[in-house]
């Protein structure tokens, strides 16, 4: 049977954005998305936690080795997203509005591939301290 | 095939309380709930971490506009509850013993109408940095 | 000469409070102290932060055991202030309004005289993370 | 029909440790473990959340009397293992690697004897602020 | 004889930036800001606690509402800064790199002249949790 | 005249220690330091942060680069203390117990003479999120 152990690591990046669907008028983005869809970005301090899910390595006494999760973060998403601005600088929001949801989704897409098949994946991004989500919402796949 | 995306908005509110039950006696009280029950009230900075599972509108990239349950939970329950004393100025624990976890199922009752039916609503409640709850305990109805 | 160094403890009390000037109308005790000082009390968790500042016991390195720092506060302020009531359970407010401000004035008066008089104090509360004071406000007296 | 709540402890202990494998040479050992294999030990601030979902007890509110589950983690682990060497001064990591996946199945396994059976037990517990670990992954037993 | 208490208010504002010298060269600016220069703008979550001293008033026992503290800040800092670019959006930050420190000192300058002459100002800005400033550095006048 | 800020840059290290002076008996020391004196080591989660007072260079805006101080920091205290034990692994803990006290006057004695004769500095060192200390307790040299 198998005995599952959850760990997390938490990683931080600094990013402009704004709030901007190209299909609508200004107006109506500035109805809908308020101060976030002003036209010359804000940003924020985001904090991603990496959430992974499998069984102990009796060896190791690791589920996985977080230092190396720790690295395939800061080179697959900080390394990608920090000090820059999301809707100009990266391909991934260059046509999808950078929400905390469509964030987190991202990020869980990039790593998904790099972590092993067999283990299961849940992202929470923080925007600010008071404003956070999570993707998948359910990775209860037993 | 739907596609789950959780929100998380953080409020705050004060107030007092005391931990007591009315059928029994004051030495019942203070051998159950301890100083909790000490008959001038004490307090806390509470805070409610409300949380929102949904699809994400493809229009907007949100499940649900925080600004908005900011605000709703602002008027709903930080109106109603801060700077009160629970136990005497509020009509959800005229009769119910304030403590966490009745709180934090009080707040869900009080917001789950007031969002949308299609989304699943969870509430979490720190009474204190050590102490806190959530309500309810499973959401998982797929 | 003399090399000093700082040393901080932290601690913590939950209490009920309004503000109240007994001399002042119920409208002016509104007007002045908005839902602070609504009849029924709310309350908070405090946070009081001791500073002391000392010369380094070249046997111990310490300034002061901090163990002894915080038995010191548990009895002599958290014992007190703890689960009470600041305005009705507690003599030191019965005639001062329990404003943060008058919470570090009594916390630093009680203490004090506990204190090694060779030593310097200071005291922190918060009373929200938002909203902190200390006193006194300068501390240098070389 | 059952109404589940779900109540949180946080309580924090400090120890040193080091990740070795006897079983191996210290270079594979520092090949694996880096320099948390480092052979003097080094420490952490341990925080460990005890969670406990169970119904509500309509006389006192309370899932559990979180008092209680402080007084029990507190003896039961803190005890145990604060200002301790994992490795050396406790039986349950004499032979098993202290990593924080099992040390968090370890405190599982500890209280879960000491919890009413019908309630369900999970632990958090963060080595550091950005290293953290769950046990058991799921606990939904519905 | 004067006795002062000091105060604190915190608020929070998220904006983009660039660290940018514009006599300098692009190969300089990169060379003395790395990734602080990049064209596009990065962002942070500000976090600003403005720190006030003076006398306590004996009537309220308040060195000063924090409740207009707080409304001051949001009326002539955050609805100054928040959401916005501070190199574009703002005349401040025009002709001035916004620096925290800079930041810092131009929020010190904006609220000096709308707190009462009789009480001392300083000013503590988060860029990040791990990076900080504040000024003035030293507001002992005594 | 010089108008001086304020700059602070926060990193962490994760040690083994325990206090105990040589030249006790160990009852002595476990009298006089409790369980900090257990023999087999116990540590910590250390965060320490740096404060540097100096003016803002006006073409740069800084009071000086703060990623400059992290990699100091990194290379001249985390690299030396982290993952290690204070006592057994490091030649300033040989001879002095690593008290927070000890460990803070270490290491501004470290950083001093690395960071400009002309910026003052001032060492802040958590042990843990209730215990922490400054070296010097005072700086103001105007």
């Amino acid at each position: 049977m198998k005995e599952l152990v959850t760990v997390f690591r938490k990683e931080r990046f600094n990013s402009a954005h704004r709030l901007f669907n190209a299909e609508w008028s200004d107006e109506k983005n500035l109805a809908v998305f308020g101060k976030c869809s002003y036209p010359n970005y804000h940003g924020h301090n985001y904090e991603v936690v990496v959430k992974i899910i499998g069984e102990v390595n009796e060896e190791t006494g690791y589920v996985v080795d977080l230092k190396k999760i720790s690295d395939l973060v800061k080179s697959e998403i900080v390394e990608r997203f920090d000090h820059k601005n999301l809707n100009l600088d990266t391909q991934e929001f260059a046509h999808l509005i950078p929400t905390a949801e469509n964030i987190a989704k991202t990020i869980y897409h990039i790593l998904r591939p790099k972590i092993d098949a067999d283990k299961l994946l849940q992202i929470r991004l923080y925007e600010t301290e008071k404003n956070f989500v999570e993707y998948p919402a359910f990775i209860d796949v037993r």
